[in-house]
């Protein structure tokens, strides 16, 4: 009953002063099962202040690394590269949930550790993700964002953590999630605590096998109008092939993304994980500008 | 080898000049099923030229108008809007393939010759849809453009007449067409005789509801790496909902695709089919202007 | 207006006694957009009547035979096994509805007149494929049973032909098809007379990959409450391999099918088209053997 | 790296005997993914024996019981039902893992502790939901065999706990898992030490609506095929309305599976979840006779 009144410990933005549990539940309409993460309950988009970045204001926030954090060295080398061309976010995984047991976990504690090196030498900000209640504390402490991938989006128990954590997070849809399922997932943070929620589509699960999955690019606007919370985009994982990323990107930010996540790798070929999708640094440079250009179109920057 | 980028009048049956079937045969790769179709046989864009429009060009070409048409007056002022803003080319379909046999079906010969009438008066070009053989003759005679719709796409007696029928097709995936099938769909047009195909991306079938079709965004790209052919993509029937038709439009062309076709209806609220995703003449308008600036964002213009 | 009146022609077995078109329209619910097809307007199962053989009584129907008919002798040694093991109805594809140009587009008419010498010689009755206008009055001429594939579900065009046909006809459903659709595509043959229609579930499209459809193996209890048509299940095209046949033919008949479609071939191996999952006479012997014990435990007969 | 040994505490069956890490890894083919879930490792049949039942032997066993554990008195009244009619194992959902922060979520500690009573009183065995770290540890101090469901197939930390836990586990594949996917997420479980793995096909999601989930029947043989693991079904969550259970569960049966769970409940009406799909203590009752007689028909008991 008093599962979902909004704690102390966040302070989310300019939704933060949004009201009472009680109010929220007023709200509730018999056809959007959710009220919190509604536009109803808040018709103003929300930023999402993270440091010197906002989402879902004017500009459009660009995150990028690699797929999973491997070295000190590798790390290093995005970072710097980042700070170049001005992408203010950086990811990184350091747990890393994969399909088998025996592929590369990731470095866990130790790459959390050297992403937040990696902030201290070159000002970027770090995205990485928390798979069970251990790596979210660990996440909170050391990271600025908090993932939530794609296969932990209805692990509800991490949900209800995330809501208490007391950082922003980054909620990838599920491979087979509807928006409404999507949204709902978004309610369990917002009912437990944290409205500093940003929405990530990363492609959905169909029959087509070209690609890994299918960027389900209507979602921007659907959200956009059923929720006030910021959405970004993952072509990266959508497509599954580095080719099509930077066209996959353009069309997001023309569909109204409030930002990007793209793989990036010093070296594409050598990655641990998810190599074929990932650019080279000439790549993501060339999607920098061109996605600029885009941004400028629709009335945004970079 | 340059042999069937047909340009200007469309001489069906080139094709079986051009290097004849053996030939063909011969070039068929283990990896790719198709032939004519594949940018392997053909590595430059294919421009299709339809009167003064060209297909696969620098320009993106906009198509627009009603799901049916339903009557002399609705289709004029639909022309005289279209002439307007500029849209080169008016659809408006005379035979409707519908779900059920009690739904409108179309106003067939006489609907065709409306649209021909149209085109005498306010100079758009047509395109608009066969079902069958006999449609088919009559769509030839009476149009510019074929349209062979969604539910058809494996309709592959349809597809060896319209290789032999004399004019651009318009070619739209099937709702749960691979982009395989739908390469082959349009091999068999031009095994038949053919090559002057347009592809057209209108949404996939997913478990998603919210929109009426999943639109593949990252069809578009995947199809040009694979074709030499034009893409254009429909953002009204993959989103089933007018207000998300503008942002899908703008997506589209962002990530390459060669041109647009948008129901547009001079009152969508009493449309005998697909109101709900129709524009009116005011979004339309809109639609122009903003698609406009992401064409150029992208080196290109309307 | 006059469309759907149920022609004389037809002898729908139990339905044909039903009332004119008016009552139908009358009978119309809001909810179900079909009408003659459904349990509402027709609250008994429908028995179809072909020859000696009935879909939708006390006995499940076998139907089996090759993918395609590929020559006289493959014919005649099939239609020998399926007398001597009791399969009362052969299949074989005349016209075939390919995804590639370049494959085997089947005998055509030949092929129809080896099924109906078959038929002669062998006591047993025809289904096969009709593709189009042309194709279906030869096998409305030759054959008990007029086919139509998944490809042409929604080829409206054809169903309505196929509603004027004088033949018994069995449905496919479309691999992306919803149960609605294939229902309403049953409608159009209804409303342009011909009441004599079984549906068959053949697989329909989804994400898993190590089979070549999915077996929707639900649609058969879920279109007995909605219909009153008989319905059967081809789980040779969902598999798509051999070894799955069995199983699925089994579950398919505990479910509830009124009938079973089987690819069969006296030597899989050098099968033309659909070789992998194709039984050969061995393994056919024994699907009849297991599928009759399951057809007793549910109180049925083969 | 020693992650993967087989531990003690384990009592997998038939398969315990199974060798060293190092043979699991030479075992590994270039084809397939896992190793000690696959019958390449084990060409026989696992039998899963859980105190006087044996999943994967000639009996197929039947798991029923209400969704969500509401009360002591709902829960007595139906183990009272499930001893008399003769099902060994009674599920029951202690901790709900569901998609609205605001629905239902469980009675936690204290359903379990009333599973257990009722396992005392009438001597069916428990199955029951685990969803995170803390109620793994209570559902294995209290339960007979641990659930891992469908949202959670890909909570890989909490698979990797499950491998360690000493019980039984019955693992639901996830709503839009491959079968490779799956089998990948039994390997996580036997990596870590269990192999005592139960896989459950509980419906995929798919384009289709009138059911909640479409049953993947074809899993069952093609799963036997791949892994030597027993395979059940969920027909209640597949159908997602009671009426189609029945059909299903017969289905499920003749295509070979080991067992079924099926939800049931004194009062279908007034369940606090899943009453729709909830079976009577009545129709359970005639579910037990009619799939004891396909059980039979496949040369197995119930």
């Amino acid at each position: 009953m008093e599962a979902f009144v909004l704690r102390d410990a966040v302070k989310p933005g300019r939704v933060s002063q949004v009201g009472a549990t009680e109010t929220a539940e007023a709200v509730v309409s018999a056809r959007k099962p959710y009220k919190l993460v509604s536009r109803d309950f808040h018709p103003d988009d929300s930023v999402i202040q993270v440091g010197p970045v906002a989402f879902g204001g004017d500009k459009v926030i660009v995150m990028s690394g690699p797929c999973a954090v491997e070295s000190r060295e590798q790390l290093m080398m995005t970072a710097e590269f980042m700070q170049r061309v001005g992408v203010p976010v950086m990811r990184g995984g350091a747990y890393k949930p994969r399909t088998s047991p025996y592929s590369f976990q990731g470095m866990r504690l130790d790459g959390l550790k050297m992403l937040a090196e990696a902030r201290e030498r070159y000002g970027v900000l770090i995205v990485t993700e928390a798979v069970d209640h251990e790596s979210l504390a660990n996440v909170a402490e050391w990271a600025d964002i908090v993932q939530i991938g794609a296969r932990n989006m209805q692990n509800f128990e991490l949900l209800k953590a995330v809501g208490q954590c007391g950082r922003p997070v980054l909620l990838k849809r599920g491979m087979a999630a509807t928006i409404d399922e999507w949204l709902l997932a978004a309610e369990y943070i917002a009912a437990h605590g944290n409205l500093n929620i940003i929405l990530c589509e990363r492609g959905i699960r169909t029959y087509e096998t070209k690609t890994r999955n299918t960027l389900d690019i209507s979602a921007v606007p659907v959200v956009k109008q059923l929720s006030h919370l910021p959405v970004v985009i993952d072509p990266s994982h959508a497509a599954g092939q580095w080719q099509w990323v930077l066209p996959l990107a353009r069309a997001g930010v023309a569909a109204g993304a409030d930002g990007l996540i793209i793989e990036t790798h010093p070296n594409p070929a050598e990655a641990l994980s998810d190599g074929p999708q990932s650019l080279n640094f000439r790549h993501m440079e060339e999607l920098m500008e061109e996605v600029g250009r885009v941004a400028r179109a629709v009335g945004r920057t970079l």
